[in-house]
């Protein structure tokens, strides 16, 4: 791979997608943001949009141009078991004139990659939703959890959403405890208390009910930082079973060392989530190497870059990592 | 209300509707069954159209039609607390020759009348949904759970179908223990145990995944059953778990004497479900005076006849199911 080669790395996410333009030795030289780019959540005519978008705006950083491109490497959920192909995605990029080679890899793995040059070890990702996975030999060897919110997820923003607006339900209902993140909740949905009411059940509860089931499922993720910001016992109560579940989640996962990289909100901060998660995990969290990341974008570089054949020494890893946090 | 008066009580469910009808001192002389009834799960059109096509099935078998009847009282989920208005069913109805009061009523006091004459005690209603009630002075004074599998119906059909699914979905992930329902819901959705796979997660949990999550949730549901037939301790478990919501739900109304009348499938029959709910219940379970009902058809002529101003006594109600009985 020559020197001038210019390699992109794309961290597709269910809400934005982040692209990092690099040269063959790790130096970063172009970043663009840009809507989602998942073909799965968006749909593949605005995935495909949405990443070329911000491949645009990152290569207009690096005055280059898709042509200028000699590996795409795109990191997205749900391409470890891909049936889809890559058309959605190559047949725009060839149409922009990139004619080098694209590959998908695992959102989980960017994310991995984006806190270690290691490619042995484990990522927790928690934010809408929640998965571990093993790395073994730079791939995804084991993945728990990740079902998505009906069936599994637990831990995850949407699991605390979920939770909170059940505590707060019972709390109406009076068939739980009170909690103050009840009028937290109310006055999100501008419910205002204290109504009269002439059935069984009190005016606020039908109120909001009805407020909830009009909303998708997956929205109540947004109720999560209202449990972060609360603090009572039933607020505390909810992260720190956030933090025992995504633990076992983990440890479902895990055999032998290896840095831990923790990714998403849930885990990024000291809060009730993660002291339960670390407690939890007891003597093994001592020997893993936690490291926490802001989003995959960094990974995506890594793995563009081995996609290309180069191999990322701790000093590439350095370098990409200095030189992509110059330009965010 | 003279004796050549005719009375209509409906039992309007979310999958189907039983229409019974009754003379002043409670004979059932007609009986029919139509689709669901319910206009917020069917819609008001459908819903109506389903309850008038219950209704001339009645009448019909009692030689009879609606302008000779003068109360008709429609028991459905939603009316404590309706702001519909009854136009949707009322209209319909004037339209087919009915000239008599209309009156609505809650599911939930109709499944209670339907086990006994008295005015005061308690009914809790597990089928698809889960809830409890409080009945004093012939009204429904307290209600607890019922918020839809969202935010609550613990321990009701769905809530077991959920858990199934859950338990599966971790027995594939090896996150959780092995059980015998596996097979069940694999079979279920014609997946194929042992195909190969590439990815790091197993191909039949991945198939059960896509197949869980094309369906809508509510349909989960259907998954019940399979607890019930499997005898492994993660089923029974399940179903244990399932009882002792229903009686905290129970619990959180109780306040007491009274008979408790039981409708819905999860709780008719002698099964783990029902164990572990009088096992809860404890002490309290003893004085209560334990009745299952099928549906809410009896309770429906019940509230019909006071409706049109009937007391109904022991004697009468004992006429109302003898009759009825007859005519199903």
């Amino acid at each position: 791979m020559g020197h001038d080669s210019l390699l992109l790395g794309v961290d597709a996410g269910g809400t934005s997608t982040r692209v990092v333009v690099s040269r063959a030795d790790g130096e970063c030289v172009g970043y663009g943001v840009g809507g989602r780019g998942n073909p799965i959540s968006a749909g593949v005519e605005a995935a495909a949009a949405n990443v070329l978008d911000a491949a645009r705006q990152a290569l207009a950083g690096a005055s280059s141009q898709l042509s200028d491109v000699t590996v795409i490497t795109a990191a997205m959920a749900g391409q470890g078991s891909a049936e889809r192909g890559s058309e959605w995605l190559l047949g725009p990029l060839r149409e922009a004139g990139f004619h080098g080679a694209l590959t998908f890899e695992s959102d989980l793995l960017a994310t991995f990659a984006s806190g270690t040059a290691k490619e042995r070890g484990y990522a927790v990702v928690a934010g809408t939703g929640a998965s571990a996975v093993r790395v073994v030999a730079g791939i995804v060897e084991a993945v728990s959890d990740g079902l998505g919110w009906l069936l599994g997820d637990r831990g995850s923003g949407f699991w605390i959403g979920h939770q909170v607006a059940r505590a707060v339900v019972r709390d109406l209902d009076r068939s739980g405890p009170s909690t103050s993140m009840t009028s937290a909740v109310l006055d999100r949905f501008g419910i205002v208390p204290g109504a009269a009411g002439t059935g069984a059940r009190n005016p606020e509860l039908e109120a909001l009910i009805a407020a909830l089931y009009a909303a998708r499922p997956i929205e109540l993720a947004a109720l999560a930082p209202i449990a972060f910001d609360a603090p009572d016992r039933v607020a505390t109560g909810i992260l720190r079973s956030a933090g025992v579940h995504l633990a076992d989640t983990l440890t479902a996962v895990l055999d032998g060392a290896g840095p831990l990289v923790l990714g998403g909100s849930v885990l990024s901060n000291p809060t009730p989530v993660r002291e339960a998660f670390l407690e939890r995990l007891g003597s093994a969290a001592a020997s893993l190497q936690v490291v926490s990341v802001a989003d995959g974008a960094v990974g995506a570089a890594v793995l563009a870059l081995r996609a290309g054949g180069v191999p990322v020494s701790p000093d590439v890893f350095a370098r990409i990592n200095e030189s992509l946090a110059r330009l965010r």
